[in-house]
């Protein structure tokens, strides 16, 4: 246990969840100040990010890229991931689920860490439950945060809880794999997951009721992560559901173990035996235990919903950043809501208009980017194609880009811009390694670029950015 | 050889030089209409960069990237360039040599190829000397584009020409490695020359001038690449001039072939033997036979210089893309020039206006991006510190962003930023797999996007991209 400061009954600003969104709002609201901050967590600062999402899952994944793209290339010898070394280096990127690292970062930048479970208790009052079961209160002067994030969804699948299933943090913490694995769910982190079990040894049945993974990406990209996963040796069941489970040993052992013996599953008249089950089948926001409606604020233990300043209507003390407001599940949104919100909170405590931009969410209204670390990687920003439905839409394949061919034998990939007049309202790349090019599309939409003068934006030969030279010159006709 | 058309006598559009700026200045001034263009080669349709410079480097360079990727992470197994099969992989992206496609190509675009050497015999007339010495003479009705590029410098050094060294085009097209080779020169040819080389088994012996490789890049990325040369077990020899070389049985054999038997160098008071010298110690314009007094234009053997829309000074008829007018002896920026000229020729020859930026370069003013594919790679663009004495500096260490880190274990390097006022002027990146970062720099620069807006373009986590998020936070301080 990290030693921790003596609960001030006061406190400027108070955080409900530790995560990076809490951090990032509890820095911003008091940096060059000498307002005062309080973090409350009652797992790890640091948040699922840190420990059971982004930074494991990368680490796992990371491995299996390189060994990809080895495998296209002539090189000597033949790589694959080492278990035993990826789980280590794994462990390495969440601290061993360590956190001092964090609280010590927190103490730093002048912001107290406090354990325990927190609920409101009133306008700008929060009493938390430590693990020994004492209550005490503190107060807010300026601002109370939540950011408490999601949790898994389990749903409610006859047999399903009993059989206590894997969910995404035994899936990023695995010290097991299991010799067969099904996955419920064609989500970013079902289609993660299987990746980077299957290239661990196991053996791996995807099951959703959708009739492609990523239902959120452009078609082209969520056909080219099928084929990606299929060519893994990945099964994947399209358009079903699960029926039911049964699991006659299940047992609750530690995160990433195997939760017990062989489960049988049941789906699309088919009866399967593996030795876990994933349920990476979606988020529900944390607010259950928060006694929201001590101020009035109803959830129906849904998303918290806020204004642009990351602030809960009618409550201008009460903001809701990260995961928890339902606006964008991704850490570096979560992040960049909170750098508004501390912005906004530092701005009414010292009594200064919020009126510019600084102090408004505009990236999430139509400028947020996802890279899904798959095999091949989607990378996208903006609209979609059928989310804006009148757009002009051009497409390029990847392949035919000198720059990406370089990059391995038998590269596939596609590039697609979606456009309304003369500016870029979405792009998304899929392929190998795709990851970086998303951020020049996120600029270009971000800074309203006219695509004439994009025109004059070169990219360097030979590398996989050329597409945009072939982007812009299709637009051109 | 290939059926070329029966010559015209007069084409629209007269191309001297049949690379890709060539390629693309022909194909942008008739694209669209009934326009005729010739492009005029002597050697192969496709130019340098395909059979010679970019192409094969990349190709060469792409494996050792890998191999290094795969050793930084936790893998089974170990992997290297396989030689022979590189050199298989180069010469499939080489096309063997051969430029059919690329004939192909410009026939299929309208371009009429023909072989040989030509030269200005009047306004808006070259004359064509083909292999066997035959002339003819062709009339361009509205434009003549030189874009015959540069060849490689060998320096006045006693014993060094008739030592037949290795220029570019040998250390590209190798096919013998030869087991101890000096390089003259520490520029970009040289120090990605020197990466492969010491990846398919050279002894490696870098020696230049200057203080530091790479001159014209940030000092921090120049000592990155210089620490990774010596990582490689390259020697690099700085401030030094080599005195002589000597070589006893030097002979002119195929091109990638060792020409003779060892040389003997001296410099600095050194003298060593080695199986073969490359020299890379800079380009010259390839003008001197162009005959250009005979239309007035004066180069003394240097670059030909042109306006913002890529014509000679007093010369509308007459213009210069590509290397060949020195701005930046980059193939995308030549591509880049010969899409303005093209526009610009288009315009001129349907007498419409050329006033808009569309007809402008641009980009050469302070948006010139270049990648160097060393390990670790450089990627820039715009200005560097050093040309904006007044600007502001902000650098970060890549190392500390997560993205980067899970790259790979002792990730090492490092980004900047030149602000001027509100706007980015200049970025820098150097460290493994930083290539595809520089875009989304010269959107930024390109598109005059201010910082407070860019502060609204979220990267996404865990990208190496998150630099721009850490870059934007120290500019904000």
């Amino acid at each position: 246990m990290t030693t921790e400061p003596a609960p001030h009954e006061d406190y400027d600003v108070v955080v409900i969840g530790g995560g990076p969104a809490g951090e990032n709002a509890a820095q911003y609201a008091i940096q060059g100040s000498d307002r005062t901050a309080v973090l409350i967590e009652r797992e790890l600062v640091g948040g699922e990010c840190s420990y059971w999402a982004c930074m494991p899952s990368k680490a796992l994944l990371r491995p299996v890229e390189v060994a990809d793209a080895a495998h296209a290339l002539p090189l000597t010898g033949d790589v694959h991931p080492d278990l035993a070394k990826t789980l280590l280096r794994r462990d390495d990127f969440t601290s061993h689920l360590n956190d001092s690292g964090q609280v010590a970062w927190a103490e730093g930048a002048g912001i107290h860490v406090l354990r325990g479970t927190a609920r409101l208790s009133g306008e700008r009052s929060v009493t938390i439950t430590d693990q020994d079961g004492n209550q005490h209160t503190v107060r807010a002067r300026h601002a109370v945060v939540i950011a408490t994030g999601t949790t898994a969804v389990v749903p409610d699948i006859p047999g399903l809880r009993a059989a206590y299933p894997w969910t995404s943090r035994d899936a990023t913490n695995l010290h097991e794999v299991p010799g067969r694995i099904a996955i419920l769910g064609l989500g970013v982190v079902a289609c993660e997951a299987a990746t980077w079990l299957a290239a661990l040894g196991a053996d791996v049945t995807l099951i959703g009721r959708s009739d492609r993974p990523l239902e959120r990406v452009e078609p082209f990209a969520a056909e080219l992560v099928l084929k990606g996963l299929r060519d893994k040796g990945i099964e994947v069941v399209l358009n079903s559901s699960i029926d039911s489970v049964s699991r006659s040993d299940a047992r609750q052992t530690g995160v990433g173990h195997l939760h017990g013996g062989p489960v049988t599953i049941t789906y699309a008249d088919r009866r399967v035996e593996v030795d876990e089950i994933l349920v990476a089948a979606g988020r529900a926001p944390a607010t259950a235990d928060l006694a929201l409606d001590c101020v009035g604020v109803s959830t129906d233990h849904g998303y918290l919903r806020v204004d642009e300043h990351l602030s809960v209507p009618g409550k201008p003390w009460l903001y809701a950043v990260g995961d928890v407001n339902g606006k964008a599940l991704l850490t570096h949104m979560g992040k960049y809501q909170a750098r508004i919100a501390g912005a906004v909170i530092a701005a009414r405590a010292t009594g200064r208009p919020i009126d510019g931009d600084e102090f408004r969410d505009l990236a999430d209204d139509g400028a947020v980017p996802q890279v899904v670390f798959t095999t091949p990687q989607v990378a996208a920003v903006g609209l979609t194609a059928a989310q804006a439905p009148h757009a002009r839409v051009v497409d390029y394949d990847l392949a035919t880009v000198a720059g990406a061919s370089l990059q391995g034998d038998g590269y596939t990939g596609q590039a697609r811009l979606v456009i309304d007049g003369d500016l870029i309202v979405g792009a998304t790349f899929a392929g190998p390694d795709v990851a970086e090019l998303v951020h020049a599309a996120t600029i270009a939409i971000v800074g309203r670029v006219p695509l004439a003068r994009l025109w004059h934006a070169v990219p360097s030969y030979p590398t996989v950015s050329e597409v945009w030279l072939r982007l812009l010159e299709t637009v051109r006709g």
